[in-house]
């Protein structure tokens, strides 16, 4: 693997699920040659196979900061889950890091976001500028509309708008990112378990009987306070087939601000599970009107 | 049995958990003799051995009135959890609860709170007054202040805090009343599950990594827009120990609006489990102030 390639201007650090695979082609097929740093415990660096990739750790910030600008990377983005909130205080930094810790500690305490914002706040000391997947690899995102499957009735748009209302108001708290309704009801929240694990449990609620009807909608929505460069919503085939296990009608993600891993197998999914897919309007006034900050 | 007894002035609704035995022996024992209707699915008619007791079918809302004023009663209480949501849908009601249903079906539409007050609506046509719980038996509300355990230090004052913030603004949506915060952040919130679910989950997010620090804090907050006579959050014993099993530092409610589950016994068991319990002062200015509206 050669560190330096002609072309290269993108690091792409990429935590888990299939996005970071399809924006390392994207990047490459746009004409640039990027650099991935798989996240350990997150990315496995054989699904980056052909590309120039290092595997990278909590706490070694100092050698990555090294690696991205030896690589002549002057932009970066992240892209993918960070499932494993990391434990600075349980591993061993190399030097950089440790000159760092104080502040990523500080960060930790403030929750996703404060971590992911203090981390661009060191990139862009360093000269590396964050930019957001959506400007790398803008055919990535959620289109506004009625993108797979059947228009949903006015309860299940009800049931939108109730379950976007709480996404928003537990984005707001940096919480989470989604909420599921159900017949006019909010069910369950996203918290620490991500989005599979909150669809897990609304299966399991079915068969425990605590959700007495049928159907019902998954709503993913950007945290309103948050750096749209960083950690957007996420729907893929998976997230059909899980909402499909949940006994869901459909999903619906913020046109513009969520990101689609796949559009043609993403859509494909959802028309075979035979559930909706919508990208909504989101409000304005809040952040997100450009993601390359 | 029989259904009538002097002195009979109260009903109690009863659902699950240990609170409406404790509830019905606190009438007794103020010189008052209820009439119990444990409601099918929740209670068991077993636990209430020495009261009059009918078991109650969600539907059978006339045949429940006919009850509640052939006995004499003017009064009535709801106490304990409903885990599982009555499908009215599902159920041939009797006919006083078939001329209600329509209203029961809008209110089952605008979650807890909706079917409640739409109950408590009913009761007050036929009149039969709902009164809180707390009014009926203010010893079981839960103090203010440190009432088991040792006093927690200031990380996890602020956890409480952002639980506290968290339980309230999913309270105001009327989608639960509890959250868990561990190490400046909130990791879990309430939902469907209810807060056993709850806990559960963040024991098994803690087995799968998910949760990088160990302790933390279950917040648990009546609605802000909650009806103070109906669904008050309950602690007691079995709080106590999913929160231990949940790698939990200690429990808070709020004081005067939260309902311990026999004081003597929740103080043990936390003191047992060395957690501590808070009773936490609550906005004023929203409703809660009194609950014998």
């Amino acid at each position: 693997m050669a560190d330096k390639r002609a072309g290269c201007s993108i690091a792409i650090l990429a935590g888990s699920g299939d996005l970071p695979p399809l924006l390392a082609e994207a990047v490459r097929h746009a004409g640039d040659e990027p650099v991935i740093f798989p996240i350990a415990g997150e990315a496995d660096i054989a699904d980056f196979a052909g590309f120039t990739a290092h595997e990278y750790r909590w706490g070694e910030i100092g050698g990555l900061f090294r690696l991205i600008l030896g690589a002549g990377c002057r932009e970066a983005v992240f892209i993918g889950g960070i499932a494993r909130r990391p434990d600075f205080r349980a591993i061993l930094p190399d030097l950089g890091g440790l000159l760092l810790l104080p502040r990523i500690l500080k960060a930790l305490r403030r929750g996703d976001d404060g971590v992911l914002s203090e981390i661009a706040g060191m990139f862009a000391e360093k000269g590396v500028k964050l930019v957001g997947p959506l400007t790398v690899a803008p055919e990535l995102a959620l289109p506004e509309g009625l993108v797979a499957g059947n228009n949903p009735a006015a309860d299940l748009r009800a049931d939108m708008e109730r379950a976007a209302e709480a996404a928003r108001a537990i984005g707001r708290l940096d919480i989470g990112q989604a909420a599921v309704a159900v017949d006019g009801r909010v069910v369950a929240l996203e918290g620490a378990e991500g989005t599979d694990g909150l669809l897990e449990r609304v299966a399991d609620l079915r068969v425990a009987g605590r959700i007495a009807k049928s159907g019902g909608v998954l709503v993913k929505c950007m945290k309103p306070t948050q750096d749209p460069r960083l950690d957007l919503p996420g729907i893929g085939p998976r997230t059909a087939t899980a909402a499909r296990r949940a006994g869901l009608d459909g999903v619906a993600g913020e046109a513009g601000r969520a990101l689609l891993a796949g559009r043609a197998e993403t859509l494909a999914a959802f028309d075979e599970e035979g559930l909706f897919l919508i990208g909504l309007p989101y409000p304005r006034g809040e952040t997100g009107a450009g993601d390359d900050g």
